[in-house]
């Protein structure tokens, strides 16, 4: 528990220091001994657990399974394709010494596991008995940042899930792509309650060793993008760098088509700034640890007792409804500095029952979106209180939506584009080429870069935005995380 | 699906070779391209999860909550409690170059987690309003084992949780390592249908940072004790070296008294060893991934949908109460295949559904313990099937417990000890004079050593099996995994 330290800095003004006090004083997470990493304390790790079972059952009930592979990955492995990997390469912990002597070969801690994956795919597919493999991992993941640390977002370890399939064709490969990405945007929309715009990233964006990624990206409150998610259609390119071929039906070799696809921990941070406000978390009741803190209010000792009886009733009840709840009655803090605490922690209902509640039977709830307070009678008591909770649940995906919405921004030329994004951010819509060098000046010239090619066609609005000459799609720029 | 690769090494006679080839046959687990590391296949994976989901949901009924502390720890941490870590040391990865640089101070890959976390807990702890602090996490651990690599037994990764309390007495924290220990052998008991013995270790096998360290051990076919768990009280050793303290309710200064507990993937190696036959793996129902396969048989093709349907239905009654299943519809494999791939992979029950008893109105099902074959009439499946069930799980319980009872021998003398360990291994059980002499002398020329201090208190039955002099306490010696 926080020692009632508050939060000082303000969204509007401060973002960037915002967040880290939020994040800090919240006890979502703390920095670790050991520079750039972090630690995911239980409050954050309970988000973090409930992200986990949503998307665990979901592909589970689509044939999906989860393994562990191994931490450590031979350097050589990371130079079989090396195209893909020379991305990974400097951004590597290298373990040298085992025990007691030096390795002859250095190991890299885990960047991704595309590599171990495929030698293994390798070995196990033999046939089209044998497809699709679809297989799943949660797992540490660890990139040497040397950019400045930012909690959940830029550390040097972080937590993800790491899907990897192998499919007969490419047909399949490209219904899995969509199939995540379809979990991911329910995932994030409906429980993060974070809208998200979907589409594929351009040639300049993408990995060499992708056919395609397609990518789920969020707007944050400074006008940053972030993104949220990738499923990556791999094509062949991996299933030929490692030789993984399956004997088809026809009993002809055949090259496996490959898919991968993760979200990580960063997703906690995109929650924070989403729904925080200037006191603290505000937290989508699909994802809260507690949904309800129940705050029992008593100034004489006599009242305790019926009063706490009513809280472990309430609670009760609630729990027996499916709605989780903490009853804090702590005798050593005031009603007053509890309330700040449980605004700090983002709870999106506190519940306080006091002796006039008793006498009135009903107790006073309070939505920490809007701060809106309201008496419910104890026979309404589950109704209300679900009702209330889909409120600030869809409030807060509302409010995201709206923002999000008035930040997408229409572009012609490009001073209009300059000037959007030294005043508003946000995304900037743009007819464009798709010519890399159109794309890459803009890059060098603003920092912004292609966040979308967004999946709902639209026909180009005028003509590119930079080189003025016949615009061939839609893209959606911005500054990004 | 392994192809039809069976067992071959004989149980009874090449123990360890049989273990092996029934751990990569049946698909649990795979060799890592890298030296000394395993991959946790699906279906190991599958038993990790069910372990996983009972312990988490019990040590959360007793306010304990996960967290996620970072992988790397800095050598002068591991030096802080030398005793301790003087074991670990030797055992260490080392991370000594970051992306591009090398590292001021290299960093170990996470042997376990005391010293960051206690490091933590100096920071988070300040008041008994903080305590107790109940923490657990499910991770990854290295130690550079040199010895050969056993799957799940000895591999240099593995999975584990850590469990890591503070509390403001001793009596609160020996209850914690009691609580704990009494969770895990319901785990062992219960879902594994492993019997454990309970115990303490001896001075000598446990390690210096603890006051003591509670343990359960299970005797293995081949005669060797596995510590399937254990639970330390470890008294005020680390809050002294780590300077945890907290305000009492007295408004003095105390140090903290801590635990810490684990159970490692090593356990799916037990229920390999312990359950598993000629034939393949027997998996206890409590922890099998598939409790029921359904094998449809047809011979003509105008039989196929009606018993594919009759197969689906009977999945789905069996579903509805609780009972996992898969159809094994696969054209391309024919019955007999199929029966003995499900017997490989340990499937507690199998149903076979033919022509025959589609006009019966029955299903044929098959147990893997005893391959005892039974009709069973359509209107008693979901009750036949659920009793099979719990035969199947005490039968493999009782089965171990037996063989465990029958290998606890009494001796009195030395020459009768070694002759024991000679002829039957097992547990030797010998009244001790609680030296330390004589446990290292008996270590040095024997090999075995003391598993546990029994905690059901017995009186010595003779003199010191060894020395001769005035016994004090029984003791249980034997070869140890």
């Amino acid at each position: 528990m926080a020692k009632a330290a508050g939060i000082t800095a303000k969204k509007s003004k401060q973002f960037s220091k915002w967040y880290t006090q939020l994040v800090l004083r919240s006890e979502l997470a703390d920095y670790a001994p050991v520079k750039g990493c972090m630690i995911f304390r239980e409050y954050s790790y309970a988000i973090w657990e409930k992200i986990q079972k949503y998307f665990d059952e979901r592909i589970k009930e689509t044939g999906h399974k989860n393994a562990y592979f191994p931490l450590f990955i031979p350097e050589r492995f990371l130079k079989k394709e090396a195209k893909h990997f020379k991305g990974f390469v400097p951004e590597c912990a290298w373990v040298t010494i085992g025990g007691e002597s030096e390795l002859k070969e250095r190991l890299a801690v885990r960047p991704t596991s595309e590599t171990v994956i495929y030698t293994m795919f390798k070995k196990w597919i033999r046939s089209w008995r044998d497809l699709p493999l679809k297989l799943n991992q949660w797992c540490n993941i660890v990139r040497w940042e040397t950019k400045a640390t930012k909690l959940f977002l830029r550390t040097r370890e972080f937590l993800w899930q790491e899907g990897h399939t192998a499919h007969a064709t490419f047909e399949e490969a490209d219904k899995e792509v969509m199939d995540i990405l379809n979990i991911y945007r329910d995932l994030m929309e409906n429980l993060l309650a974070i809208p998200v715009l979907v589409g594929k990233k351009s040639e300049l964006e993408k990995f060499a060793g992708a056919s395609y990624i397609a990518a789920l990206e969020a707007l944050m409150p400074d006008g940053k993008a972030l993104q949220m998610g990738t499923s990556h259609n791999l094509g062949q390119n991996f299933s030929k760098a490692f030789k993984i071929q399956f004997v088809g039906e026809d009993e002809k070799k055949h090259y496996v088509w490959t898919t991968s696809w993760g979200i990580t921990t960063r997703l906690i941070g995109a929650i924070v700034m989403v729904h925080g406000d200037d006191k603290g978390l505000v937290l989508p009741p699909e994802i809260a640890p507690y949904q309800v803190v129940i705050v029992p209010i008593f100034y004489k000792e006599v009242e305790r007792d019926v009063i706490l009886n009513k809280a472990r009733e309430v609670s009760k009840r609630l729990n027996q409804n499916g709605i989780t709840t903490i009853i804090d009655d702590r005798t050593e803090y005031t009603p007053g500095w509890k309330f700040n605490q449980w605004e700090l922690k983002g709870v999106p209902i506190r519940i306080e029952i006091g002796p006039r509640d008793i006498e009135r039977k009903q107790v006073v709830a309070a939505r920490r979106d809007t701060f809106e307070r309201a008496e419910v009678k104890e026979e309404q008591l589950v109704s209300t209180i679900s009702e209330m909770l889909t409120a600030v649940q869809n409030n807060l995906f509302n409010r995201a939506k709206k923002f999000l919405d008035d930040n997408i921004t229409p572009v012609k030329s490009y001073s209009e584009f300059k000037k959007t994004l030294r005043k508003k951010r946000g995304f900037i819509k743009a007819s464009w080429c798709s010519s890399k060098e159109c794309e890459e000046k803009v890059k060098e010239e603003t920092g912004a870069t292609i966040s979308l090619i967004p999946s709902e066609k639209e026909k180009p609005f005028s003509d590119c935005f930079y080189c003025g000459s016949k615009a061939k799609e839609i893209a959606l720029f911005a500054k990004s995380y």
